[in-house]
């Protein structure tokens, strides 16, 4: 177990009918803010605009309005919400949408603080030093987003897809019930999302990490076992509450403390939905597979104790091999049975040019990627051959 | 799953050597502070008490010790903290030590606060609505009251034992270094507190609660397994690590958002222990398992569920009672198997009011405990009589 700094300052406000506690929760902080949304119309197909726009104007709070986001969300709306908030003064954004909407905010949040484009801060040109305070109200369990510092943004002109590191939100309200209006295959790719950054976690080269893994086993297990009663039975708010909360938990940080984090997979899915711009979750369920074959030779003994504790496959005491092999079979399978794709052949993605994907990941071969296996652009190559 | 609000705002700082850095932390909030310790000798025992002053005085930092804080912390303990912080304008409190000197240190934080005695804040005459700022330094793995509000207090004259939520210190610095010369008899004890921290949120009448269910299972198993081997074995870093965060995450109450706990066995032992200066974690290894054998068909299920996920005892699907029974017996083997009395007869309590304690703990019959099972006096009496 390694040292580590823990810290979480977002508080959470879950449950039924949380939204309406927007307006009083806002205002501890501003009365004036920049409202960054999902489109108007699908916010009222979930039945909240009216609510949520009721509460901040009962509490005096003055918004201006930023929708328009697209998934995998671009640099351009980012500068569009910098540039306002900076015209106006305002310090405080108030997010109402799923990752890419949280994400965009997170980017207006910093960039609102620097001269220079939020870009400068993704390529190091500018420290991130400072955030305006944001707030969120999630309408999908999926990313994690409201309770950990990640954001991903896209630059338009090149589709070149990064992460960094940000400020936490402030406040979150995760209100399951806003779930109940959920495309199938978004449940899906969120299923497939929460698990993969549990996954992220787990596989990792750190001594000692029994607590934190039977912990992530607990988490992966709930995922594994309600995502699909999610996504087969429809909305019931039971199912859902867990499934939104565990999505939380498996990004908030709290997991992977004192633990490297692997994280190769995200970044090899992130170069080709970035690319073809192919929903985050189906590039995990075509990226994780074909990684897993790829590494399973560094460290079999966890990745058959994943297999076992997480799938309930059987242990083979004589063979883990033969463990891994039932293992990566049964995920795929998982994956399936959400109707996500688990090759590159079963998306619209035609002529997948992965040697340029894979000198994308690697920025030309500058960077490895991954903790638990160290991957350079001809082991990532090998890794998208594998999964074509 | 319930609605619920959850929040952290302490600090985590883990790890080898981490307790050098406590002037700088110290210095982020105050030049001036209470320090509230262990006894000098048993701190040089440790090796730390020179380390800590030097990090203090190398950041500029005065302080003003308070020491000779005893097992079940005392209230007179606390007047004295207030005191000295009011006349001194000390606005921060470093508490180095266990669960008794961090509780007696967040007690002197609000109590400082009030015009009033801390004790008017236990009994509702003022309401708790400040405090001061805390800093932990943790010596021994248990309680877990430095990552939440928690704070056991015993009022001098009548031995009454009475808990509170306060502040949550602004950081805390666990070095599992510091463990090094914990005697075996307080490990078991730690061993046994920080398992009650997650089997009282573990026996819940809430529905749909299997994710934090999983990562409660989770933490048991590791305490579990691990908790016998820092007993038996003796200091080891990596055991003494996981054992530590274990009992940190056991009661920093992430672990029972939406779900509704119990923590009748807590109070039921509180009052043992309150009466006859008994060890808390010795409280808890005699009462409950005469607290199970009590409740064991209110929800026989989960009892069995307990034992089967936590303890890995086989299950009877054709009879839960038969499992249960195979799981007291092995939790009995397990406090036993740490030295740890699982019968009032094997402490060095002679004849036992237990009329007295039933009645202390439901303050004449005026309240009831416990939230999976509600218990008055009769109840409590009877469990009491059961652990004999």
């Amino acid at each position: 177990m390694d040292n580590f700094r823990f810290h979480i300052p977002t508080e959470i406000i879950f449950g039924k009918g949380t939204h309406l506690e927007v307006g009083k929760e806002v205002k501890k902080y501003a009365d004036k803010i920049l409202l960054v949304r999902l489109a108007k119309e699908s916010l009222e197909r979930i039945g909240v605009y009216s609510d949520i726009i009721k509460s901040l104007e009962e509490n005096g709070i003055s918004y201006i309005e930023l929708d328009g986001i697209v998934p995998n969300p671009r640099l351009s709306k980012v500068r569009e919400g910098v540039e306002i908030c900076k015209q106006n003064n305002i310090k405080f954004i108030l997010a109402v949408g799923g990752g890419s909407v949280v994400d965009t905010s997170k980017a207006i949040a910093a960039g609102s603080c620097i001269d220079g484009d939020y870009w400068d801060i993704v390529e190091g040109k500018t420290p991130f030093v400072d955030s305006l305070k944001i707030g969120t109200i999630i309408t999908i369990p999926a990313t994690g987003t409201e309770m950990n510092t990640s954001t991903v943004i896209t630059r338009d002109e090149d589709s070149l897809k990064r992460g960094f590191n940000l400020a936490h939100p402030t406040f979150s309200i995760l209100n399951p019930e806003l779930a109940k209006t959920l495309p199938k295959r978004r449940i899906a790719q969120s299923v497939v999302d929460m698990l993969a950054h549990a996954m992220e976690r787990y596989f990792t080269n750190t001594e000692a990490v029994d607590l934190t893994d039977r912990m992530l086993e607990g988490v992966m297990k709930t995922i594994v076992r309600l995502g699909p009663k999610f996504y087969h039975d429809g909305y019931d708010y039971q199912t859902v509450s867990q499934v939104m909360y565990a999505a939380t938990v498996a990004h908030n940080f709290s997991l992977c403390v004192g633990r490297v984090n692997d994280f190769a997979s995200h970044q090899i899915g992130h170069e080709l939905s970035g690319e073809y711009d192919l929903p985050h979750g189906e590039s995990l369920s075509i990226i994780f597979p074909s990684w897993l074959k790829y590494v399973r030779n560094h460290d079999s003994s966890r990745i058959a104790q994943f297999f076992v504790n997480v799938f309930g496959i059987e242990n083979n005491f004589l063979d883990a091999d033969e463990t891994i092999d039932r293992g990566i079979t049964a995920l795929e399978a998982f994956y399936q049975g959400l109707g996500m794709p688990v090759r590159i052949s079963q998306t619209n993605i035609k002529n997948c040019d992965i040697a340029k994907l894979a000198k994308q990941a690697t920025n030309n071969g500058a960077i490895t990627r991954g903790n638990f296996v160290t991957l350079n652009t001809e082991d990532i190559y090998k890794i998208y051959q594998g999964a074509l």
